[in-house]
């Protein structure tokens, strides 16, 4: 039996559920592709996912309570983050509908330079089931109700939810919401799936139903799961999103205004949801000098009152612990470190270390999932373009600057967006609107994909072309053959609304 | 030093062209990527197409010249196929002046149901350098001056090619035609490269400056490369094109008054560039009965009269063999088989196999590079449904039909869509068009990837996506800034064209 543990106490209880056995993946396997058939329609995605969007909304406080027991999460992050879910199912739909992300092409027969060309029309169909496997730090949107799921039934694959170990009742619950949508739009039993255990989560990338695998957590752990997808007869599409130390540059002629507030603004990315979000500032250069020195006072003193963070599991606890000590022993120096936990959970104090920009390399780079932020301290743009070149890309990195910083930027640029996927001005990486403009993925080890996993756009990843040559038009799919279809479309080279 | 050898007569001659050393491939693509930053800008990249497609043509004569003494393809086979390059690369310095292929969206900061959204703006970024490794049966269009170039290059990323050991000279002078086109425009040395040798092909897809590898050939070359790739610290994209049998299906309302015109096509589809091409029709399903008789005794009269074919090197002559005497040990029948070969050269016959859609597995379905198709007869559409898939995908299947058959068709459609990336209606899968509808991949073994090698949309493989969040003006790119920039963008989820 699977257990769950409240990571406020370190209490464990049981949860009643199993771990999936190699049958029970294979048979849930077997149903979604079964179930694909009916997503085929686009008007039945769009549906379904508007439900989803009602179903999660609906049960909101019993998944906000759930979740909370299990990740030591508040009430309003929660909150928003089940709304995240919601506005995320939504959006999806409405692209459905639109239409645009079937990227549809029409080229009718002509005469080409070489000779006459014939009738080619291509649009964008579902890969099949895809294993989605959510994070401990998100047990809402990226878990069983998360934009992975929402782009995945956007795309029309159905979708097979491996449960996070940290989060399964949370798991569950997310799953019955699902179901209540499937049920209320009378889509298929199978359409959604969910195992439980880590040997189930190995077996389901292994499934010759799957189609493609999403992933988003550490490295080790997508590493493993690539051994056993390298496995496989057929290869699939691996998608992961790993790992990001988010550089936030301070330029000069943000501290004589802003300093205070740039301190406390950072004091608070770092240490909200216990500093366990992937796009949490790591690193923050600020230049040496009595305007950098007094930023750094505040963030000490902001981070040196703050109190002790609630991590997830006690995995994470522990590592917070090893990599700050190998941070120490690779030539960080202690600056700042707030309220001591107290009782058998798993909190830790916030953290703030120091190194300079030239000092700084991969291995003071490590990313640490909890409160913990490195202070590099530098005296021009060189000394951080430098390290940006040393250490690893990044989901996103941050830049603090007036209009008069313009020749410290333009330094900085080739740097921050070669080794980046969204750069942040004047504000704090943590947050990730969910829009058709947004991308969150990056050079790895940030990502392993050229796609993003929020925002509109990751539907792509679940999609792949095809296209048909001469067909008549009784063989073409709907919004394949001429006249208005209501969706935007290239025709004969043209792109038409 | 490297040598070629002349197909038609088995002659080898040497090049004067050495393998690239180590240190050599590593300062080629160090080059490259000192080269990007030219490329950066969208003009620079259409204006050097345009000169790539003037310099191919220029070129011409003596292209085709070197290149037939070196593949034993025919004079006008190779000169459509200089013509297809200068095609595809006017195509895609058009689709860069156009500008969606860099699918450019902005969402402006405004309220959502989770609270206020930053502004977020999006477009797409070159990878950096590319590794391109042509195929033997493309000797311009999928090698030196094919289309994985011109997608490399209208994305942004400069490129390093692999000379293929069948055309060395050829894959030269092709080179040359580039670097002309390069000094017309005034691009930067070291934009374009090239590499001699197979220990140069490994070495080059391990070179940390390299963010991207196309190949197209064999399945076992590509696994030779993956591992390779699989050794670097930072993994890369491989876009594979790898093997296809390609299924043609004559439904039986196309027999009575088709029969012998699809038949002859079928010999042309088949013996055209020596059947060396990846779209080839390798399986022929007709319905047994007298006239599906008819048409494969017309199939075999012309099989059995044709001339040999000259193959493209000493390995595809030896395989041809090998494969025919496998696909004859595993079942099938020897139906017709062409004029004998004489002569020191690498020509074959023409043959065609006979066996029972029911019998079709994966080893009567294997992939011959040459002159051989295997024609199967079947009762009925169910039969043809369990051979699809039983067998690996494909490219492209192809169906020869009537309205009347209808019923027929959409029996098979599930399997033929499911397995293929491009569906030919009353045609011949030979001949790819290079169009922006244009869908030249499939599930694996075609490809192995979710994007087309033929067409205006494989510039995506070779693209990233990076967005901007509440940048100044002067930050923005400048196709990210508000007001007309004169190229279709997506702004407040709205296509704007």
């Amino acid at each position: 039996m699977l257990t769950t543990t409240d990571p406020a106490t370190g209490a464990t209880t049981e949860t009643g559920l199993a771990p999936t056995e190699a049958a029970g993946v294979a048979a849930t396997v077997a149903a979604a592709g079964a179930a694909a058939a009916w997503l085929a329609a686009p008007a039945n995605r769009a549906a379904l996912l508007d439900a989803m969007a009602d179903a999660v909304e609906a049960d909101r406080d019993a998944l906000v309570a759930i979740a909370r027991s299990e990740t030591g999460l508040g009430q309003e992050r929660l909150t928003i983050e089940n709304g995240r879910c919601a506005l995320q199912f939504r959006l999806f739909a409405e692209a459905v509908r639109e239409g645009s992300i079937f990227e549809t092409m029409i080229d009718h027969a002509a005469q080409t330079p070489i000779g006459p060309g014939p009738d080619i029309r291509r649009t964008l169909v579902p890969l099949g089931p895809v294993a989605v496997f959510g994070s401990s730090n998100f047990p809402f949107a990226f878990s069983v109700i998360g934009g992975d799921v929402a782009a995945a039934i956007a795309a029309g694959c159905p979708v097979v939810a491996k449960a996070h170990s940290s989060h399964p009742l949370t798991s569950a619950a997310s799953f019955d919401a699902l179901e209540a949508a499937r049920r209320a739009v009378g889509g298929p039993e199978g359409l959604f799936g969910i195992v439980y255990g880590q040997a189930a989560g190995t077996a389901l990338v292994q499934e010759p139903g799957i189609a493609a695998a999403s992933f988003t957590g550490s490295l080790g752990a997508a590493q493993a799961l690539v051994a056993a997808i390298e496995q496989r007869e057929v290869p699939i599409p691996f998608y992961g999103e790993l790992s990001s130390i988010n550089p936030l540059v301070v330029a000069a002629g943000a501290l004589p205004e802003r300093a205070e507030a740039i301190a406390e603004g950072l004091a608070a990315s770092v240490t909200g949801s216990g500093g366990q979000l992937c796009t949490k500032p790591g690193i923050a250069f600020v230049p040496t000098g009595e305007a950098g020195d007094a930023l750094v006072a505040v963030l000490a003193d902001r981070m040196g009152a703050a109190a002790p963070s609630v991590l997830l599991n006690r995995r994470i606890a522990t590592s917070f612990g090893e990599i700050r000590d190998r941070l120490l022993a690779a030539g960080a120096a202690p600056l700042a470190t707030g309220l001591q936990p107290e009782g058998a959970g798993f909190a830790v104090p916030a953290t703030v270390l120091q190194t300079t920009a030239a000092e700084l390399d991969a291995e003071l780079a490590e990313e640490c999932f909890g409160p913990l932020v490195v202070v590099a301290r530098y005296d021009d743009a060189a000394q951080i373009d430098g390290a940006l070149r040393r250490i690893p890309p990044s989901l996103t990195p941050t830049i603090h600057l007036e209009d008069s910083d313009r020749p410290f930027y333009e330094a900085l640029a080739p740097a921050m967006t070669a080794t980046s996927g969204r750069v942040v001005f004047n504000g704090f990486p943590t947050g990730v609107r969910v829009c058709w403009a947004q991308h969150h993925g990056g050079p790895w080890p940030a990502t392993n994909t050229q796609h993003t996993s929020v925002g509109v756009t990751a539907v792509r990843r679940f999609l792949r072309p095809i296209a048909f040559q001469n067909a008549p038009e009784w063989a073409l799919p709907e919004g394949l053959r001429d006249g208005d279809v209501g969706t935007p479309r290239r025709v004969d080279g043209i792109l038409t609304l």
